[in-house]
């Protein structure tokens, strides 16, 4: 038997619904896209419920369902995959949180959630708040995300999630002292409340805050934390399926699903997450990681953002740009390799979120049973050979079709 | 978010197999039914197995598998439906058993399982040993239903629905002692022999069964019990989904399984649950009742009845019926409401019974992906845009459409 590699396109957001301004069609329907029907022509295609029927999914235990995952099993929350997004070397049972940059007057109120938006400096401030010992053996890893945001991660005996938020969530109000929410967290809360207060410290005399300060601007001298999460255990994927995995992606969340994972994150040169993002740069850079790695992983945020942003005619040009990257990967990728090519979940321009309606998976290579679909849209792809499958279904698709799956029984 | 009504429509055992008689049509297949027609037309659709596939339902398990339940993990047996059905207000831990009123021999023996089919006087009867106190804390519930049935409920420390049936199901056999089934069921043999004894003493000189004894009838001088279930706890519907939820319909069991889905029972004059029930009535009612209320369940029994009775011709003309209904629908409901249309379960002619074959479903209102189905039968819905989804799947997949879904991740 040959086994084959994978290449897994997520194109996040991807799903829609019947859109008044594009004559009652969704984006997938209403674009150009010819090499995107390519692959339904010659592949077998279906529908994909994220997580279940209806339910609306997150875009993180979205992709853990594809990633293989239970969601219903392995999801904690949010914030252990923000963390491992910003760079943060998540260990299970490492206590994670969600973090600002913020500025607080003399009397602890918090001035400013964001810090001015601070942009410039928040590595160094990072730097300065890494590593710090709190006491009980918990030490501190903490990195800086996009602009105000930031991960802080507790790691250390007798953590748990269980302690009330440090954030206020009001400006004007003052920071709180966490509390243990359940007796086991008692340690955390102290540890937390350790942090707090030497972060302050380190925060309100290190030079680029003076700096900012003697340019008017707020300073970042405090640290709002919420969302306590534990790190799950994930059976690295590679180790779960026996291939070498890898994954592209522009935004730090999707980074941290990958290396919750145990994947490998491979930078793509233009790749920034948003809709200036060069698809085709993430094509190329995939045609070349499936020269060393088995399975290969890409999420593409545009269409999301054209979601969140309600932008039907920019979605559909999305598609378009989508259907550009298809053009690379129809003329580049390798007979030895399986394609598959679905969305993490479907976000609506009429609804600006995420919602619970299925989206079209296509799946394409050797031995594939190619049925009679010939477009990629969520109507078509109804019809199609694979019927309606659960997300956490599609990685053992993959695995069978690319001759890989373990045979239960005998 | 425009957050949406629902209304769901549950034709009672409306699915079915090829009829010759028929043209080897089902009795959907030979219908003229225009309206019925358009929402298929105009909407999404599917099949459904309403608990999985293959698998028989009965009315109770499948009706809580529509309102969105686990009918594996929270079906007890049908007693306590049925006891709500006739107005017990059931609680958990209740026991419920069904309940006939019979006529015995001196020498405690059935010899009419029916009491001559006794309609007249059984609610006064019914008075009679409602409330009664058997000792160990345990109190009697009881309601008459129609005809000679009748429901009852033991609630009291110590119960379980660990107990031999008292009623011998044979004319001619004697009552029997109820017997615990295990360790935990003797404090309920122990109330039930005590409330044999009780009602019998009470009923044979009731003034309702001496008058009938004068008239030469069967008087109801003994309670025949079977089927002992535990109350289970259901989560009410409207805390489960955040919707004001109510039901219409024309048999007491289906009102048990909304009451206790903890749904308001809306009456509706002409709503019999037979042939002859008034089915514009309930669509007026319907329309009228989502003024008030977010979800709205209607059952319309008719199909299942023509089923079971193994009418074809007659169930044809039940979904000429259910048409007028739709037509109704189509004219009055509002553009705030998603519309659902589905079977409980297929009760085929040839089979006068339930059967495990799915049932169509269509999904109509803004924002629904409307596919290329064009008729509501049970093949045209195969090839529909939802597939073929599980009972249980429906109301998330409602709530999706209806803007309701709850996100799981973030």
């Amino acid at each position: 038997m040959d086994r084959r590699k994978i290449l897994l396109l997520i194109f996040d957001g991807l799903g829609d619904r019947p859109i008044a301004e594009l004559g009652r069609q969704t984006p997938l329907q209403a674009a150009r896209k010819e090499h995107l029907d390519w692959f339904a022509a010659n592949g077998i295609n279906g529908l994909v419920d994220p997580i279940a029927p209806g339910v609306r999914p997150g875009s993180d235990t979205s992709h853990l369902a594809l990633f293989g995952y239970d969601p219903i099993q392995v999801y904690t929350g949010r914030g252990p995959f923000e963390a491992a997004g910003v760079g943060i070397p998540v260990k299970e049972g490492d206590i994670a949180f969600r973090a600002n940059f913020a500025t607080m007057d003399a009397g602890m109120r918090v001035t400013d959630r964001r810090a001015g938006r601070i942009r410039e400096g928040t590595g160094d401030l990072a730097k300065a708040l890494d590593g710090l010992d709190l006491g009980g053996g918990v030490r501190v890893l903490f990195r800086a995300g996009t602009e105000h945001r930031a991960a802080l991660v507790l790691r250390g005996p007798g953590l748990t999630p269980h302690v009330s938020d440090p954030d206020p969530h009001d400006e004007g109000a003052k920071v709180l002292s966490a509390k243990a929410t359940a007796p086991d967290g008692a340690a955390t809360a102290k540890a937390l409340n350790a942090f707090m207060e030497k972060s302050h410290k380190i925060l309100k005399s290190h030079p680029v805050n003076i700096a900012r300060e003697k340019a008017g601007k707020h300073p970042a001298n405090a640290v709002l934390l919420r969302g306590a999460g534990i790190v799950p255990h994930l059976e690295p994927l590679g180790t779960r399926i026996g291939m070498k995995a890898a994954g592209i992606a522009g935004v730090a969340l999707i980074k941290g699903m990958f290396r919750a994972a145990g994947m490998e994150v491979l930078e793509v040169e233009g790749a920034t997450g948003g809709l200036d993002t060069d698809m085709v740069a993430k094509a190329r850079a995939a045609v070349d990681a499936l020269k060393k790695y088995d399975l290969v992983i890409v999420n593409v945020k545009a269409p999301d953002v054209c979601g969140h942003d309600g932008l039907a005619n920019e979605k559909v040009r999305t598609v378009e740009r989508i259907d550009a990257m298809m053009a690379v990967l129809k003329a580049d990728l390798g007979p030895d390799t399986v394609l598959a090519a679905t969305a993490d979940h479907s976000t609506p321009v009429s609804l600006k979120d995420h919602s619970g309606d299925p989206v079209p998976v296509v799946v394409f290579g050797e031995g594939v049973r190619v049925d009679d679909v010939t477009r990629f849209d969520e109507l078509s792809a109804a019809r199609g050979g694979l019927g309606r499958i659960l997300g956490r279904d599609l990685m053992p698709i993959l695995l069978n079709v690319s001759n890989r799956a373990e045979k239960f029984g005998a």
